[in-house]
């Protein structure tokens, strides 16, 4: 399958990391996963803004490679080494980090069919503990979400997610679209970048000025 | 070979994303690396140290996983997928980053067995683009040197390795270790955690506003 661009060009898989090329099972946290009306995944659609803001030198922002657990390399003569055994590892942290204007950023991008609701199980409890110690170091937290039924999309603090989290216990699954829709910044879809999430980032840092 | 503590505990190898523990050939910039008279490299020092900071809640700093492109992946049933070709890749950025009192951080550690420079031949174009990138972005950017022979650690400022990168035309190949004295802050091994760092990047935050 090519993915093409909404104009007509073939989607360059990015070489920053990104490994969704990759054919592998779903992860629990993935069974939500579907691909856009434009052929992208989230996490390609992200890459993609995320080169577009290094071009521009307006952010540093990668996606981490993924964790590999290595057991058996080949070292065929005169060619590069060959992986033989390795399995797919947990992560201990979110997917992307980086720097924007002196801050640290750093957030997890996830989607869901549902239209009423983000399911909690998208997240792990890592992700969310790695938030608590992030936040607590005055890094800025948030999530990605994307509405893929309603094809909307939202910048949502990660304290959002870490008050549901910890109410989880009362039976509360999902956190609603009507709460993230008042406390988060909904995205546009655009051509570059493709997901412009900068200005949100902006107001949420201001906001988080204001309640210091 | 087990790695012992100089308490005589073996080293735990660490779990979040290092893995340093598999054999495979040595890249170019590695050809210096050599193992310290206490038994663990670099890489594992700095690991434990910032596993330590982690747990004390002094700043969130982790190493990247090694970038991995993956060809095959097999997948058993009633068993974990198994990868089955796959390659190692050249990284985009430095090995580690994270997020220290509001404060973006951003390093590369190397080691040399050189005694009176260390040879820019440790660090590739790529990391020095992308040390140039965060700094733009106001990240607090550095390199953690080791002199092996001389059992000698200075964290440096990333400033200091682009002047000399950007020197090499001239046929000046290493950073005179008597440069690295009068710019960097030398750090010493001890025991919990094993080389704190953060010290020294109090002093090159303060130096950075200053210069501001």
């Amino acid at each position: 399958m090519v993915i093409k661009y909404p104009n007509g060009e073939p989607y360059r898989l990015s070489t920053d990391h990104s490994q969704s090329n990759i054919k592998r099972p779903l992860l629990a946290a993935e069974s939500d996963v579907i691909f856009g009306g434009r052929g992208m995944t989230l996490e390609q659609t992200i890459n993609d803004t995320n080169t577009y803001y290094r071009q521009q030198q307006r952010a540093v922002i990668y996606k981490k490679p993924t964790p590999i657990q290595i057991v058996k390399v080949d070292y065929p003569q005169r060619s590069k080494a060959v992986i033989r055994e390795a399995y797919f590892r947990q992560a201990s942290t979110t997917d992307y980090n980086g720097v924007y204007q002196g801050r640290y950023l750093d957030f997890e991008a996830k989607e869901t069919t549902n239209k009423k609701s983000f399911p909690l199980k998208n997240f792990h409890e890592h992700q969310v503990k790695h938030f608590q110690n992030c936040l607590h170091q005055q890094g800025i937290c948030f999530t990605i979400m994307r509405f893929a039924s309603l094809e909307r999309y939202f910048l949502t603090p990660a304290t959002l997610l870490l008050k549901y989290w910890q109410q989880q216990t009362n039976g509360r699954k999902s956190i609603p679209l009507t709460e993230i829709i008042k406390t988060g910044y909904e995205l546009q879809i655009g051509y570059q970048p493709l997901l412009d999430y900068l200005g949100a980032v902006d107001q949420l840092i201001q906001k988080t000025q204001q309640m210091d």
